[in-house]
């Protein structure tokens, strides 16, 4: 049978004053009009039955989704709270081993909830392949075409030949954390990177053998985490750190499969413009909003009138309590402005 | 005896959406941080008991007017709420009335309560010379230096030769209102033309004069306002015209005073710029403001945080249910813009 994971538990505000720490990303209505987290559940629904997916997220932002799901109507248990964040390890290890307890020879799919797929009859062909792959004990990773030297993403260097040529998916040589630019240039020249979207498929066995394999310490704390109880004791002595590094890096048993599915992780406010429709001034509207002679700007309200006059490249975002107005060439200095608001008198509205 | 009527009966939208129809610019904290209607009692209060201060306003603004009045501890009786709006000989004569009631030799300075005075000891030293003409029968009014060929106010050309040289008064050639572009041009070339500002300074019977010569059939209806229920009476009946055209253009008793004041009518988001201290950079930031490199802008936020990025030559502004985002060159352009929102569902934002 085939599981879901879903990662929501991730921070983040790049989308500022939208994405706040109460409300990040995967739980805005970006770019569509639904949360990004519904949205990622909404995508495999062809896949499974609901009662096959799980969300793993902080306990902090409990309010926030419990409101977002009751519409989806997926069960309570299915829910599960990191007690603290603690990287991915933690949270694909202990529900994979919940997973796999109702299922011994359970698939499982895991996705992050703040991504955005555009096309999404090929994601959904492209995780079928994979299935088939990891049913044959397989981790695999989906490979995503780099569009430019970011030096923010994790990339995953494949061997020039695909020893194993299965489903067209590649033996990986090794993964590159976010390297600095020149670095990322020379990957990119390379033809043989991919970014790592943070998506894995994987029979739950083999994800276990590998945790049991290349992190014994956190294999027995997961052991010992069936129950709430399990969890309240043993999550806090669990390593920081991710599920890349603890098994992915490590394992021989990965492949990459390379996936044209229009993906994107909503970088900032600018990944908007490849995603939206723009009107016929390159504009991009939300809310109620009302402009004279603006060209591509980007304006973005929540519940206030938003009027904006004769700008151009701007991205203007107005919420009940904060207002940013960006020049969008500026668009990364957001995520400094957010640092100085920690550091001040304005941290109520981060 | 001095007495200062203040008419604070002006609409106007030119700061949306600071400015709303329920509270004018006279209502505002610009360019300081009182209401401009406050700063205008504060300006001639060393000239006057606050006994002798009267206020006309509409009654719409009954609310607005008693929130700010309360600190200023002004007495009741003497704020006078027009029924309707009747533009300026309304409120002017039947205020001269009532104060001439009271004392028969009373002296009085209008002045409109919507405009910044920036040199006040100089202010109160023409106020001073205005009204030892107007004890000698005048009407006075002060004339404000063209600073420009500005359309959007009224002329006033003096004689060539000052016949009546009295402290440095001109006799009043003719009015003109409002003229068109060229116009302005070359009447500010002439160097004999001044802006009308509103201000006049006369004795109460010297004008109550004029308005029986000049217009009889409102001074008629005026006799008869001498309490609520003459007001309500005749008040619809009065004509909507202004004091300059029922009196001021017609009367030879008029000498217009120079006024080098610093005076400002406060046009536009822009003319805060002229009267506001800047940083470093050229912004003014009113508010809970965060800047990061912007130059030259003008970012004023009532309650929400306001985070500017980048920007240059803006004018940003902050209103718990509206947000004005505007290129400097387009500031003409928020007129047009309250037009909009007055002819579509945002009406309720004006």
């Amino acid at each position: 049978m085939i599981h879901i994971i879903i990662l929501a538990g991730g921070t983040g505000t790049r989308f500022w004053p939208l994405s706040r720490k109460n409300q990040p990303k995967q739980f805005l209505r970006i770019p569509s009009d639904r949360p990004m987290l519904e949205e990622t559940i909404r995508r495999v629904r062809r896949l499974v039955d609901k009662k096959n997916i799980y969300i793993a997220t902080n306990k902090i932002y409990y309010a926030t989704i419990a409101k977002d799901l009751k519409r989806l109507n997926l069960p309570a248990k299915n829910l599960f709270f990191e007690p603290q964040s603690k990287n991915t390890l933690g949270p694909i290890g202990c529900l994979s081993w919940r997973i796999y307890e109702k299922d011994s020879k359970a698939l499982i799919v895991v996705l992050p909830s703040d991504h955005h797929v555009r096309f999404e009859a090929r994601f959904l062909k492209v995780l079928l392949q994979a299935l088939e792959a990891a049913k044959d004990g397989f981790i695999v990773t989906l490979g995503i075409k780099p569009q430019g030297p970011q030096t923010g993403y994790g990339y995953i260097k494949v061997k020039r030949k695909a020893q194993s040529t299965k489903r067209k998916a590649y033996e990986v040589e090794r993964f590159i954390e976010k390297p600095p630019l020149a670095k990322a240039k020379k990957l990119i020249k390379s033809k043989r990177c991919y970014w790592n979207a943070g998506i894995f498929i994987f029979k739950a066995d083999t994800l276990l053998g590998g945790i049991k394999r290349f992190a014994p310490r956190e294999y027995h704390l997961l052991s010992r985490m069936k129950d709430e109880l399990g969890v309240e004791q043993f999550w806090p002595k669990l390593k920081n750190i991710s599920i890349d590094y603890a098994v992915m890096e490590k394992t021989s048993k990965l492949l990459l499969l390379p996936a044209s599915i229009g993906w994107s992780d909503l970088g900032s406010w600018l990944a908007l413009e490849r995603l939206m429709k723009k009107d016929k001034y390159g504009n991009i509207l939300r809310g109620p909003c009302l402009d004279l002679g603006s060209h591509h700007i980007v304006a973005w309200s929540d519940k206030q009138l938003l009027a904006t006059i004769g700008l151009k490249d701007m991205i203007v975002v107005s919420t009940p309590d904060a207002v940013l107005v960006c020049a969008k060439d500026r668009v990364q200095d957001v995520k400094a402005l957010v640092q100085i608001l920690k550091q001040n008198k304005f941290d109520r509205y981060i």
